[in-house]
């Protein structure tokens, strides 16, 4: 059972994950971050955290260490730690894989992944935060859905190489969709047309989309095969490799998923 | 001045176009539709229209028709169009330009394009959607800003070039969006996991780019050049020329943005 958190890290996840699990029960300890003054800044919206100085856990009372750090320096951090051997030991990564924390001396490891994008700035509801779960021993994922149970609505066991396949479908889904709505914005501009008249037509689309599912919602020239307009819009790009590049490789794309639904 | 309305086409756009109308305080004396049944479920949304069998408005008292149809239909329907000299005839849609109605015996030819998608099941508020408003005399340019000012908050006088810009850029943010999403989904179908995991990210971000502008917004591998991440997603793809091409393209276009700015 655990009862007791120490937090590694003080970034946007660590920033707002803290308190939402003293929110639910949880004492958190303490908060360790390579940057002092991060680490305080975190304690100052906790109710009785200290900032920690060292990876030192040997005296904890810790049942449970969440490590909230870039990707990269997870291994790092893991061969610095010194905990009691029955303590569970977490990261919250998308993509690195459970076995990352290999070098820590503990068999109680695992992963806690929720799956959003978090900013300082904006407070957030973990309720509807899918939050994916793996441990390493049944002892620690038992303790892992419960306490992602009790921050979040919905909990799902999930392997490192299916949480792998997740983070590449977001990339997609999210950090390629962003960079569409740049195309998008940056063509407007050369005319001085403004990017907000798209807004309410992107929401609309976004939400058609998830609502009726992807492979339902398609519309525009390539879903009804309009070559004329896919043509003029082509001729329109054609001083621009990549964006025609981009243009014909979607739009083959779609032509082939909605001939064959 | 405008006050009584022909609308051609019984789409979705005539739909939801034919009674917002109404509401505002036009009459809508007629729909015209090649499919006669679809014309009269139309009219039965109506106060006092009629379905109209005909495309003769010699003897209508019609200040104007709206030609609310499928792209490449509206040519044709112009050469059978006959209509009294002082009657404005106007079009609606984003890729086609105004000189498509070259055909209408009025010099009163325009368009109003509604920047959203429509369909008949959902209900819709034409306030919160721009409309796009062009004219070849400016006493029609004048009632159609009136007009369109009644239904919507936001009217935008564009020409045809800009228009079919504005048409563009809605393919790649909302058209290649979609498909986006629908790769996603297919990545996850593979091993079972459940596509709705992504809705709240997918939520997140769409509303972070729309409010930050997209160029504030964009993060994940490619953001930061995280060359271990993206090299891990395209082995994960290896086996799919079309995918991993795409995956390195609009990477590429996205570490080429981020390191501009």
């Amino acid at each position: 059972m655990i009862s007791q958190i120490s937090i590694i890290g003080s970034g946007n996840l660590a920033w707002h994950l803290a308190p939402a699990l003293e929110n639910v029960g949880y004492k958190v300890n303490d908060v360790y971050s390579r940057n002092r003054e991060h680490a305080a800044k975190l304690v100052g919206r906790l109710y009785n955290a200290e900032v920690k100085d060292n990876l030192d856990y040997s005296e904890s009372t810790s049942d449970l260490i969440i490590i909230a750090i870039k990707d990269d320096a997870i291994e790092d951090i893991c061969t610095e730690l010194i905990i009691k051997e029955q303590c569970g030991v977490v990261h919250t990564s998308g993509t690195q894989p459970i076995s990352v924390l290999g070098y820590v001396p503990t068999e109680h490891t695992g992963v806690i992944y929720p799956l959003q994008t978090f900013s300082k700035s904006k407070s957030v509801s973990f309720e509807e935060i899918p939050i994916c779960v793996e441990a390493m021993t049944s002892t620690l994922e038992e303790d892992l859905k419960i306490l992602s149970g009790k921050i979040s609505k919905k909990v799902v066991k999930m392997d490192s190489h299916d949480r792998r396949l997740l983070h590449l479908a977001a990339v997609f889904a999210c950090n390629f969709t962003n960079q569409l709505f740049h195309i998008s914005k940056e063509l407007l501009d050369r005319r001085g047309i403004e990017f907000d008249l798209l807004h309410p037509l992107i929401r609309e689309t976004v939400e058609k989309s998830l609502n009726l599912g992807p492979e339902n919602a398609q519309t525009g020239p390539a879903a009804r095969q309009d070559y004329e307009v896919i043509d003029t819009h082509l001729s329109y790009l054609s001083q621009e490799e990549e964006l025609s590049s981009l243009y014909e490789l979607i739009t083959k794309l779609i032509i082939q998923q909605t001939s064959r639904e």
